[in-house]
């Protein structure tokens, strides 16, 4: 379970996934700073950071502050864009498929040093407020519903079909480019094409190498899920470790957990994954079905990162802050130059 | 030009379209309330109204509070909900593209009785906020852009091909089936369905007869569109008259327009074509290129339909409120039973 985040689990509240959701944070939480001493059980731990391939000093310590989910709605995008101008948060990924995508993609257009990717995605996981997919529908039946939308959620029956998969990633990518976004890394919603096993790793591995980008996964995840190093290669940025806040933490110690996590920072780069969004009606009303990513949460986290305790413990730290682009351009120097891959 | 809407133009602004747009709309305006007199101009003036032919007595005025654009955002749908509940508006209808149209969908299952019809939708107007078909766009090529949304407008070298149009108008109707929605009648977003020639009236009416579905024609347009009256038969329900507010009325003059509208009414049934929705921050951003059918305009719609000088006028003008349900009921009484259509 080391670093596994419960987000990949079912979206949509069911009272056996709350609770699989509260065990599995506790536990994430409590291994979370233990880290490598853990994975050593499980896994050989690799010599080295990220960091340390990329020529940093020994020990120093990295972080990538991303905001995920942008395109989803305007609250979001609002947030984001936000916290992205005040410098709190320094990277973010856009939902091709969704109906703010466009604004979203019209901002990346005229701010072409933002740090966007794309935040691939396959899932509709809202009951009020849906989309589908940008494939045509009847190229890939596998990933919709019956009304067209893709599914809330997949079930452990459900066949998910990787040609459909690769056939809307690549749309996604597509039309993502067409539309003036020049995206500097690739990630998945909800997990889904992490966590659902090799066939549709690798389709989204296929995918981010044909596209030269980088595809966010962290060696937290390796111990449950050992077909993700196994596909890996040296030439791949694999991120050390990752943080995100989960829905047993109760809303009054959520800049404890953040600023815990911050002070327990192993050495690396390790991304934080947050949601920042604003508590508005839009919000409330696409998120009113269940409390955990919704609005208030979303607020919490746009709140916590565009505070002074944050830029503050940053500082005290001697954190270094680091986008996807600055990432894979030292990689490119330092590492891929100098290797066979 | 009798009691036709500027609306059918494109609605991406362009300076010559604004002023064709106000032209249009004085000459609406005047001559709205002239009626009869210019139509005898140009075409016979039908010996019944639709109140007549339902039984009602002579000069009987009736309307129709229709509001637009339901499913289109959460800000639409709840100002329209309260507008209903609150008795203001009794018909609506819904976009069912849109991202939003499982919010009201899920209302109308579980508000069966509202009356609640299709606003079948070929464009995507906006900029920052779109959608695209329900079919697969490989099946609807003509009625897609080039990143697979529907088109902001119809450009008039666009060949938009009625078989896609009969495809999606299916495809639309089949997914609000689907999803629990049973609706009472069919109008067309932007009215470009009704003022885009024979070709297309021909295929909604089609698609209106095969569900035994009322489409929202008035006799207003006949003047300028010949080929409505042309295709219609008499087992087909033809509104008397239309009355939508235009750009060219100042916010200032509002309620204005609306009490002279009521205060000149003619007989017959009128639909009251209107846009409430809530002027809050989803709103503003997803209409924020222009002030058209924008954030303003709609709380302005909102407004004055809930005001109480609404209902009072309604009342002094011995004005009855009627649905597209109880118009279809009594058609298929009094005027489908005697006729051999």
């Amino acid at each position: 379970m080391t670093g596994r985040s419960p987000d990949f689990l079912p979206e949509y509240s069911l009272p056996v996934c709350d609770l699989l959701r509260a065990m599995m944070a506790r536990l994430t939480v409590r291994i979370l700073f233990v880290g490598c001493l853990f994975s050593t059980l499980l896994i050989e731990c690799p010599a080295q950071t990220l960091a340390d391939r990329l020529g940093y000093p020994a020990g120093m310590k990295l972080i990538i502050v991303h905001a995920d989910d942008l395109g989803e709605t305007h609250s979001v995008n609002a947030a984001a864009i936000k916290a992205l101008e005040a410098g709190a948060v320094n990277s973010a990924s856009l939902m091709v498929p969704c109906p703010w995508f466009p604004e979203i993609a019209d901002y990346a257009k005229s701010h072409a040093d933002a740090d966007f990717g794309l935040h691939l995605t396959l899932t509709a996981e809202r009951v009020y407020y849906r989309w589908g997919p940008v494939a045509p529908i009847d190229k890939v039946p596998s990933l919709v519903d019956q009304n067209g939308y893709f599914h809330h959620d997949w079930e452990a029956h459900q066949r998910i079909n990787p040609k459909d998969v690769e056939t809307e990633l690549r749309a996604q990518i597509e039309r993502a480019l067409a539309m003036g976004v020049r995206p500097t890394h690739l990630d998945s919603h909800q997990y889904r094409l992490i966590m659902s096993g090799k066939e549709l790793f690798d389709v989204v591995l296929r995918v981010a190498r044909d596209y030269k980008l980088p595809i966010f996964v962290t060696r937290d995840w390796f111990a449950d899920h050992p077909y993700l190093q196994a596909s890996l290669r040296s030439g791949d940025i694999v991120i050390d470790h990752t943080v995100t806040i989960e829905p047993d933490v109760p809303p009054e110690k959520w800049a404890e957990f953040y600023l815990n996590a911050l002070k327990n920072l192993q050495p690396g780069v390790t991304e934080f994954i947050i949601h920042p969004g604003f508590d508005d009606e839009e919000l409330r009303a696409a998120t009113r079905e269940r409390a955990t990513w919704g609005a208030a949460w979303r607020q919490r986290d746009y709140e916590f990162f565009t505070s002074e305790q944050f830029r503050q413990m940053v500082a005290q730290q001697g954190i270094k802050v680091i986008t996807w682009r600055e990432l894979a351009q030292q990689f490119r120097e330092k590492v891929s130059a100098g290797s066979t891959k």
